[in-house]
């Protein structure tokens, strides 16, 4: 558990210069299949909308792990840092899925300094049914209080993971 | 379970004049308090956002349930209608919240003409933590086809209640 | 939306004869995969176990996926019935595990008269983590009150799929 | 986030003498309500079982929050513990709930030396809908290597609470 203060962490770091938006698009792009399962879907028959975001979580975390060659729990370790918390996102329910579907969720990047866009296409037989869009801030332990964190530019190992 | 057929529901409702922002805001602002639990909150020991909206779409069903003096449960029998699923919401984090945070959320509604769009504001000691924009569509069977359901002017006897 | 009765629902259906237990044990077998996400765990690392049970309940679904031939949602249609709600269950949580590992769930079924058993077996690397058992009820529409629903045996169509 | 070997953690501790079941229960019970969601409910309209023991993990830090006058993450630091992770439960769902339910859960506790046994009731209206048992371990960082946790004797201060 990491007792945390981010006061100030997420502004700055979405200020800085070289935001996502900035054109540092990788041409990388993760695809996986997702089973919409009952317990996802609500009384409506339908997934409750929050499952989507943990879909969306998952999709990030599953491109990184693709292209760092890394599970999260690796990565954290291997490049000291205490993950990329989101600081704002933004969803487009276009179709509802619902329990028995085999959706698939197709996620790209685009870095700035630190931080980072994302973008989630869920789709059902090439129709899509959500869009979502994600910046994430890369953050670490402060070095002066290990118990803080705070936004540090995204290491150059990782940058050169998405552009190789 | 109702099976659906949501096939272009969504984009007319958002496309006819009246939607959300045309000004019919009412002055009704519901508030709760929310109690961040351990199993809301991840391996960092802070919330997982997918919570957050769980969060949030009990404080929209809540913020009916007291204007309208019905449980949702309630309301989908007395107003014949079948829900009013999310259309777009987008939110941005701006402090973590933690489990044991009791926070409080603000929500206020503008209606359009059959979709209406809903604000969230979660804060921890009146320090904004989150804050998120919904668009919601209500909905209703289809009577050519119960087992279908489409878009619906939202009725005259609930918006009224909104503006007593 | 079923409007649920399930007054005296369960106990007849568990103290019939030929409850789970009486040696109708199918030889099958369902064996899968899960990737534990960031999502999926506590502040201390580990899975929250709530969800274990989502995890539980989904290899309920495949299991009887896999026998069927069909998905849940199709099943409901097919055998006309309401769904195999949880009665009981049980777990044992002997070693944690963390975001990032692939568990095996391998799910076996016993069938009652009215209700039938399962055993799921959670393993990490061929060590088990957890061990759950589940007693459920298989419910139909009261065909005299389309909106409650009661137990009911167990269709021999399903049943000889199993022993196939 | 505590990375964790529980290795023989959990068995030593359960075998024990001291276990829960030997006669040390408090004469404590902590009652909260809980509503129901729309969210916490699946497709047949009822709430997805595993909400319940969501429900009941924040109902057993409820109790000891009440006894102790701490949060969890209050306590964790007071206590020097690192949490009190599940052994074992199991539960028994008599009657479904769905949303707009505003559910009672009353909790009680039993010590045993390192473990101890919770109990909750889920009720609607004074009837039992859910019955659950928790055993669940007190564990510590391993001074040897923080690291790791370890199951401890739950704290004289900690019984005391619970006795006064």
């Amino acid at each position: 558990m990491i007792p945390v203060d981010w006061k100030s962490l997420f502004e700055p770091a979405l200020a800085s210069t070289g935001v996502p938006g900035s054109g540092h698009v990788t041409a990388l792009r993760n695809t996986r299949k997702v089973r919409i399962e009952w317990g996802d879907c609500d009384p409506a028959g339908i997934v409750f909308y929050p499952r989507y975001f943990e879909i969306f979580d998952a999709s990030t975390s599953a491109l990184f792990e693709r292209v760092l060659g890394l599970t999260k729990f690796q990565a954290l370790k291997t490049f000291n840092f205490a993950g990329y918390p989101l600081a704002r996102t933004r969803a487009r329910f276009v179709r509802p899925t619902r329990f028995g579907d085999d959706v698939t969720v197709e996620t790209t990047v685009e870095f700035g300094r630190s931080s980072f866009a994302i973008e989630h296409r869920l789709s059902l037989n090439g129709v899509t049914c959500v869009e979502c869009s994600e910046t994430r801030v890369w953050v670490v332990h402060d070095p002066a209080d290990p118990g803080r964190i705070k936004s540090h530019p995204i290491p150059d190992a990782v940058r050169a993971k998405f552009h190789a």
